[in-house]
């Protein structure tokens, strides 16, 4: 159960991730091409959110033990702090490779109402790629993050670290 | 006293309004006039946000007796949800006009470290003055608001309630 803050926040971040999306396609021309610029534009404003969040959470945080400990933070303190629960899964191929799957995404709410929506989901996970790159980033991995929509409102996302 | 995860939600809300602010900017050509057209953006912009969260926060409360009651809202529930702290002062003429004084405004917070970003204050106001008059509107209040900078980073918003 949220309380009334957490819900609160929630619909403040919801609203400004919405306005974010809307205007950057607002500002671009249409077309395929314009579409890739927007969802790296969207990547961009993550990844610079993501390294601000970091910074300020990372202040009084011990010390990482290794990679594994960092996604742990990531899908822990990271991610509820922005989205105000866990990630319900995390998966790795102890290599480079982390799957992070949530049973319900935030920014996919409103495909649940309005399905012809469904296409143009990839521009509503964008930022939250970049969150996380940038997130990573800001604690010395450097990585690829993607995400996939298998099913409504599911969403996972792929980590995968590049080794220096 | 702010807990971690207020701050952590204010370094959030900060970092994304930046992130929309320069967004905005950089998307638009220079110039005066466009400068004008960037403000009536970020207003509309925080217009839409405001409209958005009152619909969510007013669900279960208590019908507002006056606009006095409406604007007390304003200043302590909704100015608390979004920016952790109630707005310092509120004046009135007892007529249309309502004057929200806070001592020290999140988005003037970086102002305090580089002064030469004085004159571009405005941009990070446009927003939140959307936000009131998206948020009175859904109320049933249609409004003017400004705002003005005396001395960083006090901040004064004025509210002109437009009678029918």
């Amino acid at each position: 159960w949220k309380t009334k803050q957490e819900m609160a926040d929630e619909a403040l971040f919801l609203l400004l991730h919405n306005e974010m999306v809307s205007g950057v396609y607002k500002s671009a021309e249409q077309g395929e091409v314009e579409n890739g610029r927007c969802i790296t534009k969207l990547e961009n404003m993550g990844f610079r959110v993501g390294q601000g969040l970091i910074e300020r959470f990372t202040k009084d945080t011990a010390r990482f033990k290794d990679e594994l400990d960092i996604m742990k933070f990531i899908c822990k303190d990271f991610w509820t702090t922005v989205f105000k629960k866990q990630i319900d899964n995390l998966r790795t191929n102890h290599q480079s490779i982390f799957n992070l799957s949530t049973a319900k995404f935030l920014h996919l709410r409103k495909f649940d109402q309005w399905k012809v929506y469904v296409f143009c989901s990839f521009q509503y996970l964008a930022f939250t790629c970049g969150l996380i790159r940038g997130g990573l980033s800001n604690l010395g991995i450097k990585s690829i993050v993607t995400a996939e929509v298998s099913s409504m409102p599911a969403c996972k996302f792929q980590v995968m670290i590049q080794k220096l």
